[in-house]
């Protein structure tokens, strides 16, 4: 075990982007666990585009990381000592921790991953951590798409946008995928079997997403807000739901940011638009990880990680997210 | 019966104001019912703030009102000329029709009001035909408002607002209306039981609502967007429900509106908005009509119609919508 332990820390709100003086990056001494708690060392970190919230000071969903504190993230991490009967060495733990090589865990913040049968460890963290039970529960019980339906998805490319188009795949709907490059167009419907891909950056996209919704839209699954909603609303059929999971248009905005200006359609078209957050779902995960799994075991929805090696690179490589230069799940290595 | 047809036709879609070019209003002949219609004589004619939507070209929840057609009105009338054997002269009906002296009916546009015991038939209609289940459909099964939680409401000396408020108070809630001037202010608090009133001209709304919500808001019901949809966002709770009813704030505008500034409150509060019409509870009317009735016969509803006279007065009288100018329902008397 090293006596060293590289701690990133919240230094200052951002404000626009993420510039380097938002965090620090410096050795610290090793966290001693006191009884009940554990110490593991960091073996992933998963970069989220919520990371960007936890920065700031605007209302949100879990208390805002204060400044000076250690960066929050969602991590996945090996015990090396414990003061815990259920945490013994050597176990494997994931869940909600600091950016850091060491860090105390407990059983509120992290749980042990136990069998991660059919997949390997680096793809469960990936994908049953976090993203996926996202797209699981944010389409399904959110979304509620039916057969033959239409289902639109914004970040197509990114880890959550990826799953939610094949599970609609495989709940037999139309699939319209949003996504920034040609190559993540090309990977969304070729490998990934969505029905259209739309390059938000090339395209007329209003009138692309007309030409590839004919029959209307029944349930625009929302990760970015912006011009994307405003143009899905118009085409949004009656009765058709907008499971609200991120905002990436806006979470770097300086200004306030008006809402989308066809708001009026969510009266006129009788929509039904709901926020939702995968913390809300934490009783249900196990259900979540068994349909993924099997999925995954059966090759019906491919799952792609973006590893960068280096807890020093995380905050460059965050930035990522909100340029759109990554594709699928984006995650440090240490 | 008249030889001579009084009808409002629209002429051109209004831009901001209906201005007075917007309808014409001149005499016709009237019309001859065929096989399976009949003709019925005007009563009432119901105002009501979607009128506005009728009349323009945005994308809206009927076909807007075609350029030289007449004007789309909710109607109640006596039948004096029948080809259709469940409606027998006398008969007195309501539902969709124009505004207009005499007009045709069908079985598909207006149904017999019946017994409409144990109220008026003008009470009835008032209450029964649009408004009374509007407030009851939305706050019910949209809002799902429990006992001791905040319900607030704007427009709330309005015709579908303070129906609301009422049958939130009857569900237990704690209640706060929205509304524009101290007399109808007075009224919501003193008469119809509401347990703060704020009036949104002269107050601090943001301020007054957090004062006057200590717990948050539950459940927002939402007439008219806007800056009081932004302040009420900011105060919701976790999974809050906001039904929308009305945009009347934005109605009248003429460039683009945006969508609510605090739009991102919707994911971190885990929101559901949730757009309706009374068109949607067509085949549960009767279930409204059960309710409020016995509601209004034990003194729990009251309910305040503004009764303007004379057909020609219908266009002034309509704009008294889109400035506050009116408490409660508001309905010209031929």
């Amino acid at each position: 075990m090293s006596e060293v332990n590289r701690v990133w820390r919240l230094r200052k709100r951002p404000v626009g982007d993420i510039t380097d003086d938002v965090l620090s990056f410096a050795d610290e001494s090793l966290p001693e666990p006191r009884q009940g708690e554990f110490l593991f060392r960091l073996n992933y970190l998963s970069l989220d585009p919520t990371n960007r919230i936890w920065m700031s000071d605007m209302p949100q969903y879990m208390p805002p990381v204060a400044l000076d504190a250690p960066m929050r993230g969602v991590v996945c991490g090996t015990v090396v000592k414990s003061h815990h009967p259920d945490y013994t060495e050597g176990a494997i733990v994931s869940g909600f921790g600091v950016w850091a090589d060491y860090q105390i865990g407990t059983p509120e913040t992290v749980s042990p991953m136990g069998d991660t049968t059919p997949v390997a460890v680096v793809d469960a963290f990936s994908t049953f951590a976090v993203v996926g039970p996202t797209a699981y529960f944010g389409l399904l019980d959110i979304g509620e798409p039916k057969k033959g339906e239409t289902v639109v998805v914004s970040a197509a490319a990114g880890a959550v946008g990826s799953i939610v188009g094949q599970i609609a795949k495989i709940k037999g709907c139309r699939v319209v995928g949003l996504a920034g490059t040609n190559e993540k167009c090309a990977w969304i419907q070729n490998d990934l079997g969505f029905d259209v891909a739309i390059n938000y950056r090339t395209a007329d996209v209003p009138a692309a997403l007309a030409a590839a919704c004919p029959d209307g839209i029944d349930v625009y699954f929302d990760n970015v807000a912006g011009e994307i909603l405003d143009a899905c609303l118009t085409l949004m059929n009656l009765k058709g739901r907008i499971p609200t999971c991120g905002l990436i248009a806006q979470y770097n905005a300086t200004e306030p940011v008006p809402g989308p200006y066809n708001y009026a359609m969510i009266l006129m078209r009788r929509l039904r638009v709901e926020g939702f957050i995968i913390l809300d779902y934490s009783e249900r995960h196990p259900e979540a990880v068994a349909a993924l799994g099997q999925w995954m075991a059966e090759g019906k929805i491919k799952v792609r990680t973006e590893i960068v090696d280096g807890l020093e690179n995380a905050l460059q490589t965050l930035r990522k997210l909100y340029t759109g230069a990554n594709t699928g799940k984006l995650m440090i290595r240490v």
